[in-house]
């Protein structure tokens, strides 16, 4: 039977070798236990498929035991963009260990977002909320509020925010990719960018423009919507334009690798005559050839931080600010020294 | 206020022009609604971000209104295999037009597992579950009716099932390739397939092996995680090893992406001397250069429509056998005629 099966804390407690008080705090995500602690009573409780009854416990204290993630974007974008779906493993690997679920919806910004926010707090569906993609002047952290749920916003709010914040500061890791050019020789280069809209996307456009000027190189930005097509079709502009840079800055590796493939078929040799980089060093940017310079955030990271932080929210942690490590420049074969005589457009050499 | 502006379904009836009878049939899954119609009333529910009141529909039928999606690998997988992304966006392109909202959990196969969906029908965290990535013997399809939930499998269990099936047959699509490569004069050629204990690896693996001996061609074949990382280590063993394969047919199109790039690391031009195929037809794919002859599977249609049957059967619609379309080949520039020679390994052409 499901019952006698369900194994309880007091379980959790005597395979971990802890008291059941130290298990309930690791369970429930309160501060005060010792990672190596908390690791041994997560595994533990992994191990036994420990949760907690929510009947009960929902009886007691009124939570649903479940965290949503209301994409605001189309369900492509789930699929198209690697970022979710390594941050969505991330937040599993905290939430699955936490007997807490992932309530998971993807809308349209605007009135159907609005309501399924109020719908996830009227019916009860979930505790707290992780807000992605913030945008400027973003009306979710007030709405969130209002609706007295908690959250955890990815990034800094440009507006004032009761919640905690984790951000990961993907400026500088296009800093890094700008003045790595810079060093190679690289004068006129171009960032195939994300939509303004986004935040991250724009707080990596700036980068790169600041950057550029500070090292005295022309810095072209193209906008696009992160797609493997926009980025091909960007790329084609610049590389089909007159006077195309001698290096290319991607704002995710799908866009970066379309890049290089097109580079190729106009008859480029990467990084001879052009150098890319791209962002997220995905699995597949390594293994291309020639590999792919890139920059590399742990999104999977960052989904377990902030689903912590979320739990820990919900515990009582007053709101709080955690900064990730700075995003590091994986140097790989698709970045090299700007070619001495600048080319003519369509990729024919002088 | 979250009450006064919340939509009702004579709100939805208004606006789409049909009976507040009919709209409720069309969200609630129920089958006898015609298309144009289902789809006129899932956009009006859409503008207006119509869902229903749970609290209230709750207590009055009992039922949650989620649909689960239990993951039994590793959270990586999410991250690593392109098939989920897209699937996921499948079930929300449905999910988020009907009320219902999707709980995913990703678990380690065993106790945890089991323990998982215990809880999930415990506490009534869902009415039903998809299941994917069926096993041999799949003990969950027993499990989920001891728990009495609904259900929807991918593929058909190989044991009795008392739920709802939807299938595409991906035998189908390796087969297509194979039988393109033989057009193409290859008689020597590998397959890098998916883990044994999947059935749809496993299905493609025997197609590959069937079609190769049914057209005289040598077949082999190496099994990996579906990893990139194990895509490109396969692809090395076969090209260095002796008597290298003319072509490799690959069971994700992230594999193929990796093979092509140690095949061009070895010194090989692909399709001059190696030729290639993938499976999933990924956005990235078309871009590469060449670009990747793939096997077009619609993940994201495979989603809605598990979805839209797992609503029907919680509508009480007895259990059925639903075939989506045959994947297709798509050819592109990867594959071509077999080189008239013989490689010996190591990529060095006779």
């Amino acid at each position: 039977m499901a019952e006698t099966s369900r194994p309880t804390i007091a379980d959790v407690a005597r395979r971990a070798g802890v008291s059941k008080g130290l298990v309930s705090f690791a369970l429930n995500g309160r501060p005060g236990v010792s990672p190596a602690s908390r690791e041994r009573i997560l595994d533990a409780a992994r191990e036994l498929g420990w949760s907690p009854s929510l009947r009960a416990r929902s009886l007691s204290v009124g939570r649903s035991f479940a965290c949503g993630l209301v994409i605001g974007r189309s369900p492509d974008v789930i699929a198209a963009d690697p970022f979710f779906p390594s941050f969505i493993a991330g937040l599993e690997d905290v939430l699955s260990t936490s007997g807490q679920v992932l309530v998971l919806a993807a809308v349209t910004p605007g009135r159907h977002e609005e309501q399924t926010y109020r719908n996830l707090a009227h019916d009860k569906r979930v505790d707290g909320v992780i807000l992605t993609d913030l945008r400027v002047a973003d009306a979710r952290v007030g709405l969130v509020e209002e609706l007295g749920l908690a959250a955890v916003t990815l990034g800094v709010p440009d507006l004032a925010s009761p919640f905690s914040s984790v951000s990961v500061d993907d400026g500088a890791g296009i800093r890094h990719a700008v003045e790595h050019l810079a060093e190679l020789g690289h004068r006129d280069i171009a960032h195939v960018a994300g939509p303004e809209e986004m935040l991250h996307a724009s707080r990596r456009a700036r980068a790169f423009v600041e950057t550029a000027e500070a090292h005295g190189m022309r810095g072209r930005v193209l906008t696009t919507d992160f797609s493997a097509a926009e980025g091909a079709a960007a790329t084609r502009a610049l590389l089909e334009g007159d006077a195309p840079p001698t290096a290319i800055v991607y704002s995710n590796d799908h866009m970066a690798v379309a890049g290089l493939g097109i580079a190729q078929r106009l008859g480029l040799t990467v990084p001879r005559d052009l150098s890319i980089t791209g962002f997220d060093d995905t699995d597949l940017g390594r293994h291309l050839h020639p590999a792919l310079t890139s920059v590399a955030t742990d999104a999977r990271a960052w989904g377990a931080v902030a689903a912590r932080t979320l739990l820990e929210a919900l515990a009582g942690t007053p709101a709080t600010h955690l900064d990730l490590d700075e995003p590091t420049l994986v140097v790989r074969e698709s970045t090299g020294p700007a070619p001495r005589r600048p080319r003519r457009s369509r990729g024919s050499t002088v």
